[in-house]
């Protein structure tokens, strides 16, 4: 028997999306770590970044380590002896929740292309049900990494009290067309691959190579030039001597994008990934403003603090201050960190030090 | 009739590559402008990057325009009324020079992937064929752009004193496992492509997607960020409503990235770009001498200027000074400037006036 942590919130009936399409009554997946207390206001909210599952951290059920492993649970920087976290599989994913590879009711097929446009919006609405069936109408914070920080501004913009505090890290208020760009090549990628068939790949036949060049280029993109510098440098590996490898691996930087990329590609759905990219490119805070600034007016929130990494390609820390300028125009506290991790984007998953060190006092 | 203003240097007998490969008589093409003076010592040497050719400014026989055509030229920056101004195509590359795309005089077939590995050292020795073609055993200048920049300093290498004065341009001494991954992922792009078929493609069947694919990474990182937030912004193409486009093209960067690189694709030999590609990763000045310093303690040169982009992701500025600081050791005179144009590794390309200005200030 596979272990499985995973709870699952069925909403019931039509859910309309942001961008007109329905979807029949959607399941999203979701755990939970520590205890809700009696007055039900010891939650705190996760949203994650585009490809993570709900299973943040590893518990009883499901020992296995989770995707945060390091800033959630007992004692850690976001402390389930304290708190009761949710973190939820997010809708148009593939890890539990409704998503392009479900069973489409209608057609007792998977949706595939014919999941309904999906925006951050709706991960966030849907997000919001899963609350609702534990009995949760406030938070204690919200906490959005990456395309979470999104989905939680999105949820705010709906819910503008749900939570006393938020800590967004290395988000954005909106892509910009250098992401965008990339991300675009990125969905090019997949579909440009022969075996996506217009999206109506079997599970036995999946664009394999489409989602490992993507996932190279996300790789390449979510750390920085100067890691790389450290751990790799110009370092051959030993058979590059190889006539044969001429256009193959020469350098460890190489053979560490071919292993480590090729351990992805087949755990992820690539429609799933496609809506999900693209949903973050269409995300845009200001267009629900006159300003940015008018856009978050209403959100009632005590505090809250953003944390980014001056090294990151995808999420540049100016969006970071850009964020943190509109908050404080609105006289919301809002404090502003940059770390010094040299990992990118990626750095809020494994420079555990500064970040569990940030996300503690945060909670403190 | 075509235009055409090549002239080509055709070597005899076997030429030795740096990896141990034999080409039997390669053919150099090359352009030149101005006159070559009595005593023969006016020639500028340009070196190109990747993808251009000979073809760096228009001319009577040839008016087409250049891929340099802003900075060279009578009264331009590279002055053609007072130098003699040379170009050539480099060895391995497909617009009249040998390459994998000509006929292997063995097989009468094209080599593809029978040609032999490719250093950049060998595009300078069959370079310094073209100059003894010429009757030029000293140059006034050499000027290397990007990849150029290396291929100079591989001719220098070889001849110290081939010239007097030395202009590098957005380059390195080698390069770092960022832009080695980034041109390793553009490869696979290319050789991932069912329609590469091992190198074994012909010309009425290329491996479009993947070279579209390749170029349109490097579209993206050969500019900046900040350009293009200037530039395009989140602006929507008009059809963006259109539900068909969900994973097509939303946003005017991306119409932008896919007209522009249906544009190169075709025109370009894929095992070119995979042997010139491979080239760059592969120089490294440094592995000379005991230290970057000692590799090239020998050069003998009145003068070099280095000139940087700031916002350069493939050679990113620090690159430059630590070129300029290792020839200041070697006490050689070598001025470093950091321009602020906002193209990235393409600046030198489309920022005429900042680089023309700098261009023109080393002639003088």
């Amino acid at each position: 028997m596979v272990n499985d942590a995973r709870q699952y919130c069925y909403l019931k009936g039509p859910f309309e999306l942001k961008f007109g399409g329905v979807l029949h009554s959607p399941t999203i997946a979701f755990e939970t770590w520590g205890t809700l207390n009696a007055s039900k206001d010891n939650g705190v909210l996760i949203f994650t970044g585009l490809s993570p599952s709900a299973h943040a951290a590893s518990a009883d059920a499901d020992p296995s380590l989770g995707w945060w492993e390091d800033i959630v649970g007992p004692n850690k920087p976001i402390d389930t002896d304290q708190y009761f976290v949710i973190c939820a599989n997010s809708l148009g994913s593939c890890f539990g929740s409704t998503g392009p590879a479900s069973i489409n009711p209608k057609t007792e097929e998977p949706y595939r292309l014919e999941f309904p446009k999906l925006a951050l919006e709706d991960i966030a609405a849907t997000t919001k049900e899963v609350l609702k069936h534990l009995g949760i109408d406030s938070l204690k914070a919200v906490v959005g990494p990456s395309m979470g920080g999104m989905t939680a501004m999105g949820l705010l913009l709906k819910y503008p009290s749900i939570c006393e505090q938020l800590l967004l890290i290395s988000t954005a208020s909106a892509s910009r067309p250098f992401s965008i760009s990339l991300r675009s090549l990125q969905r090019l990628m997949i579909t440009s691959d022969p075996d996506w068939k217009s999206g109506q790949y079997t599970v036995d036949d999946l664009p394999l190579n489409g989602m490992k060049l993507a996932r190279m280029l996300g790789m390449i993109t979510y750390r920085s030039a100067a890691e790389w510098n450290q751990r790799f440098g110009r370092d051959l590996v030993p058979s590059s001597e190889n006539r044969d490898s001429f256009f193959k691996v020469d350098f460890q930087v190489e053979q560490y994008l071919h292993n480590r990329s090729n351990d992805f590609v087949g755990s992820f759905d690539p429609n799933a990934y496609l809506y999900l990219s693209r949903a973050i490119d269409l995300f845009d805070l200001g267009a629900y403003g006159e300003s940015l600034a008018d856009a978050l007016s209403g959100f009632e929130l005590d505090k809250i603090t953003i944390i980014g990494v001056d090294k990151d390609f995808i999420f540049p820390f100016d969006y970071q201050l850009e964020l943190c300028n509109a908050f404080q125009e609105n006289k919301i506290d809002c404090k502003l960190i940059q770390l010094e991790s040299v990992q990118g984007h990626d750095s809020f998953l494994v420079d555990t030090e500064n970040f569990g060190s940030a996300i503690r006092t945060f909670f403190t």
